[in-house]
């Protein structure tokens, strides 16, 4: 019974999705869904990519978290559209939610809207927001042994972005598991390898992701 | 609709809570539900208190992952029972599947049952396992701002470990921050400030886990 309700909700959720992707494809809006866990480096990424990105291209931003407006806070400095999705407990976005948000924003006159999934490594993967393409951010910290545990995320991921490397000295995180780990699970997807802090990897991601605008 | 779904799913799992909650009781077992987003150092605390704890309690342990036995295999050195439960996708552990290993262990054998939840900072704080008490993980590198953006479990927690506080030098972890923002979620939790790599702050924490076993 509890997989048929499952399935239902799934259903509803991909047929308002699928409206979401078409009218950000007839209106030529690139939409990022961003997911990891807590704590992986979300924000600081769209704050190292907005410092890049920001001149270059028009961008919004959806900020998915369960009870505060802090992410969003964190990126008022741009001056961007921004709406806070506050899920009150939920585990994740959908695309009602989504669909919302899309009103408060000029989609005539925006490139790509980032969206900032709420911080966890196994519900979002599950649920189609209408984005272009699901991003992936691990961190070391983390350890090497993620992609194998939480496997749907790294296979559903177009790119996955390996932050804080400046951290790998100070921890037993070994890269070669790593990528050894993800190769299992998703062969050929892009790895980028960046920090966020000391901006190591950055221009590699900066250029993949510029790429896929059109 | 989708709401009383939930309450009849969440109403069945009190249910099965307490009656686990109830044998545990009568066994004189105590079991703790260590919860943590991915990575926060779970089973290296794990290892940790089994270092310690193994030569004077009977311990069980049950191990939930989505799709592998990792974090089993890393604590088989220990010659304990472990039981794992692969949720086979499910971001939580249930008492269902808790009740169903309880099985497992010779109950009468043992004071001590820790449960590794899935690795998510959300869903498994809503989730009643029967438990003693929950355990909340927090580590450094995911920012000093976890309590506020991810506030039931740490509204729950019997005690919080903050883990990883050997690389705090490396990153932009305030505590003074992190205390304030607990003590706004749930003022009197005891915080235990600890590194399970270098031990600091492990004894305290053997201290008063050792003060929960009859």
């Amino acid at each position: 019974m509890e997989i048929k309700i499952m399935k239902n909700i799934l259903d509803r959720n991909q047929n308002k999705a699928d409206e979401v992707r078409n009218l950000l494809t007839s209106k030529k809006v690139v939409m990022v869904n961003i997911i990891s866990s807590p704590g992986a480096g979300k924000t600081t990424l769209l704050e190292r990519t907005l410092e890049e990105f920001n001149s270059k291209y028009r961008i919004g931003v959806i900020e998915g978290d369960i009870a505060t407006d802090r992410d969003a806070r964190r990126l008022h400095k741009f001056n961007i559209p921004i709406v806070v999705i506050n899920t009150e407990g939920g585990c994740h976005l959908d695309s009602h939610s989504i669909s919302k948000a899309l009103d408060s924003f000029d989609l005539d006159n925006l490139d790509i809207i980032f969206v900032e999934n709420v911080g966890n490594l196994i519900c979002p993967s599950e649920f189609d927001l209408g984005e272009t393409f699901k991003l992936a951010v691990v961190s070391t910290p983390e350890g090497d042994d993620k992609p194998g545990k939480y496997p749907l995320l790294f296979r559903e991921a177009m790119a996955v972005l390996l932050n804080k490397t400046d951290l790998i000295p100070y921890t037993n995180f070994n890269l070669e598991n790593f990528k050894r780990d993800l190769s299992g699970i998703n062969a050929k997807v892009p790895l980028f390898e960046i920090s966020c802090t000391n901006g190591d990897g950055l221009k590699e991601w900066f250029k993949w992701m510029s790429a896929k605008i059109s």
